[in-house]
């Protein structure tokens, strides 16, 4: 079958590799029918995330059918629509049973990076009773490929770690896929305001579009000082860090109220800086967080009822042959403007 | 009267001054019967607390008899017998109506800062009928003038924000006055574990006649392999921070298990480093908080149902006039094994 | 001045009466610029309502202006623009420290009830300072009045407390005013469903424009097994019951689904049975509660960033005058249509 | 092998009945080395529960050795000390992944009832991997059996729904078994207050060497009256139902204060009154709940700890030979004194 492979730092390739077969008797091997390119497979590809050991098929996102079971899958049969869960849950371990999926002792963040991922004609998806779900017969098949990996991290890393509630004054710094996702799933609960931060106009003129109430572009001055005169030098009640460098991350402590919550929901590779001498006695919480797609049944039903149309997300879309140039695209979205990039047979 | 007076850094002493008179109609005069003295009445004497403007009568904590009230408290009347909260609230503030007493508008922390303190033998109370408490009928005065600060200060900033459960495993780092004060609140929820962490065999030894499971010396070895290897390397559920320090702030971080809380107790004079770069994914909160003393009437129930006995803390006695000696004695607790010392009139 | 004065069962008439003074410091004295009747004031009419001795000046909702205020007002002057809130608060007693506004010791529910209220050009207001909240520049004043109790209480005691959450299901059962304010502050939480049930087809459509998904109209069958047929069988994570007599009451416990909740909001005048030979096992919740109003500052702010229009239940104005016209709309909806009637001088 | 079979209403015996064998790829089946009869057992035997259709192996709790695991079973091994749960969770249904345990779509409470139980040699466990817990090394197996049911029972239907709180007040209604199992575990949260309400003195005296601050015995006057004089007129901040008929869940609405919880835990064969003509207003939640056994994780930590004695509960042991004269000494607990009776190999 046709695969993008990873092949060591800087190198990728549409290769032909063999078909999955089932290895445990809880596998089910799934046809893809639509994936997507997500920014960790970006960073993979630079060979910043050790895990991931080439060679090595990319992608944790997807919707598919359901070509074989393992005896132990009791919940699907050959033939299902399903949804692929960026994480991987066993549904058994300690972790798991508290709701921790992202630690599962035996999942996790898998795919596309311990194991074969799912930008592929063809997955095997371990512990597939509690890793897939079904796809709600009428629902729209590319709005559910955002609910793979985007949007339960937005809401979950952002939105809910971060309280938001009707009334209150949000900030997202960072107005990439994921601060938008944020954004989007933010407008559930109704907040006032929610001002968007980034360096790239045309991200905030897109988020404008999703409902943001207020936008800070960092080049018009001081971000910090903007999102204070915007909520009257009270600062904001949410502040979800969707960028992963440590200067967005210190925005985010100049600007939260007290009282408030900063959810981070960025990859960082470094530290940062913490000022307690500060926020000591700011009544503040700082979250963090691996998406664990708890959310993934309710965020079923808010796309199937009509509250969020996570399709205004995809700007692209490209067959599995042409998915170098998905790749391009998406990793030049300066340029191209690119949010999520759908990728189908 | 006769009251303890901040001269500047370095500089304090007992002086003669006026009584304290009756400003707002919400004012009430207090005469103190009881008093102690905080760690955070030495930064001032080091000038570290700028909001403390010399000559200043120092202390927030006490108990005492209503002297005189203001025609506008309604609650209390002069003879009766009060707890003085370290946090002044007018319960009208958009804060106070959120419970957030700290940050009352025309309040917080106040006494002996920015208005005249307790270290003295009356002091007036602003917003007294919601910054005092009743000392219920036959409770032991001593205890109760833990409750001013320290108690809910370990139990709403630690224990609290620690989200401390039945069967969890708690570490405590530093082991002075206010871990104590964590360590005693934190078996109101039935840990499993509780580690405390310090440099000072004494206090490790109170510590353990305080109910802590295991201590931690700092001297034994790295602190955090030492935690780690006593919870099978799987670290605590809840790390309270008591010191105040980078340090200590770190050595939280190494220890909290995933999906686990660090609650910061500390006044730090100085950021930290914050290691998002491996914590980014592991599922952990943070928190700060100065005390709202929001638990007040909570922690008078479980002092006059015997749940705990505050007055463990206290380890010496004075008399107003010897309260040089007093803060001599607090402040070289490393030879004196001073935790709380006690000063009445 | 003129105002509504209840005079005993079946009784009231449009009286002149004596301006009110101001009787506490606390107090203050509005000058009522608009006002609205609600369901309670016809129970008085009716007598149901012992606390209510006549002769007494109905009503518990408004906006004004303030006339006068007492010396121990601090957050209010005079000509300040105000919502009246139906609870009164004295912000000191162990409820209101709890936020349990509705129980205040020398509060609670006493507008129009216990004293003079709301429906006549002045009303003095006590605990102002915690009763009252600034309107914010440029709001319209009618759709504030609706925050005075109905919006709070269809809020606080319907979707609040029924924990109404994005992507779940919900039952209102009842469309008159109050169920249709829990309809408007429901959507707030972008539930997938919201079925409103009632046995007027005219409130029905009014649900469906106020943002109903499905109606249920008691005449065309048993209500509740046509909500199990609109659930599949599973039945509604809140139901919401708005009426306050038992066949309602039993309608919810008929129709939650297991894990879900009742929220009561209804006024009862009989007791209804608990079907707990079924119940018991069904981890369910009921609640009840007269409202708070403590999230009221939440409520203004949905207002003023446009994200509810209370306005939308005012079906009639009426001045001042013609306030026994009001009452005869407001007592036969089922012809005149009636939600809320506005009263301005 | 041996077993207690129920064989229609009135009727069981001891009888010689095959070894279970695996049935689905995730059974197991368990060696019983301990177990116990539950109130419920006897409900059964009197014909009240149609879903245990004779003839039946009864028992839902019990410790125990692997014998055998199915192909599909991964967190167990032959030769595993195990602790049985009363309730069968597949850990991949709706209910499951949101920790409703009781209502698992292929499980719940199935033991003793649906399907074979524990009071024989051996029983087949389902879902072994998510319904078997490892019994730590070093655990009294004795104190382990009262965590297959009875005390997870107490603690989540009783203190957890209840909201127990430290410094609160409680009255556990009924001080049978499963009363005592919420008195023991309400301890973990130090309430002020415990208030165990029974009309047998000899448990109250139980009670009272278990923890209760105060005993109400029923024959010493109306219950309610005795509860409002213990708590100064105020009520209590949870009323947990213990019992399971009209007349205790009635007293629970008598004496709940405002803001407060009524838990039921009872087992009710009939409606009771709910008196809402008085509780709408009073801010009250009630609580149902079929035992999840989410916390048995927890209460192993509190069992290893020394937190809780849950052997204290056990007064009588018999072989499971005497199996029938357990059955009497239980059933007989009004002059046996009967609390829990141990049934071993």
């Amino acid at each position: 079958m046709k695969a993008l492979v990873y092949q060591g730092p800087g190198k990728k390739a549409l290769d032909e590799r063999p078909m999955p077969q089932l290895v445990a008797p809880t596998d089910a091997v799934v046809s893809v029918t639509k994936t997507t390119i997500c920014g960790t497979d970006l960073h993979i590809l630079k060979g910043d995330v050790p895990t991931c050991v080439p060679p090595r098929i990319l992608g944790h996102e997807g919707v598919g059918i359901i070509e074989r079971i393992g005896s132990g899958v009791t919940q699907f049969r050959p033939g299902d629509h399903v949804l692929i869960s960026c994480i991987t849950s066993c549904g058994k371990c300690e972790y798991c049973r508290r709701a921790m999926y992202s630690h599962c002792a035996t999942g996790g963040w898998i795919l596309g990076n311990a194991i074969e991922g799912t930008q592929a004609e063809y997955v095997r998806i371990p512990h597939a009773d509690t890793s897939l779900y079904p796809v709600p017969p009428g629902t729209d098949e590319e709005a559910l490929v955002m609910l793979s990996d985007i949007l339960p991290t937005g809401f979950e890393c952002g939105v809910l770690n971060g309280k938001v509630q009707p009334g209150s004054t949000v900030a997202i710094v960072g107005s990439g896929p994921i601060g938008l996702a944020a954004l989007l799933t933010a407008q559930f609960y109704s907040p006032a305001r929610i001002i968007m931060v980034d360096i790239n106009e045309n991200r905030l003129a897109v988020a404008k579009r999703f409902g943001a109430t207020d936008t800070v572009h960092v080049a018009a001055g001081e971000a910090s000082s903007q999102v204070m005169k915007l909520t009257n030098g009270r600062g904001v009640d949410t502040a979800i860090e969707a960028v992963g460098v440590p200067a967005t991350f210190i925005l985010c402590e100049d600007i939260v109220a007290p009282g408030g919550v900063i959810a981070n929901v960025g990859v960082h590779g470094v530290k940062a800086d913490l000022h307690l001498e500060r926020l000591w006695s700011q009544n503040i919480s700082i979250t963090t967080r691996l998406v664990d797609t708890v959310t993934t049944p309710l965020l079923l039903k808010t796309v199937q009822s009509g509250k969020i149309d996570p399709k205004r997300l995809i700007t692209h879309r490209f067959t599995l042959d042409h998915i170098l140039d998905a790749y391009e695209t998406f990793a030049d979205a300066a340029n191209t403007g690119a949010l999520k990039v759908l990728i189908a047979p």
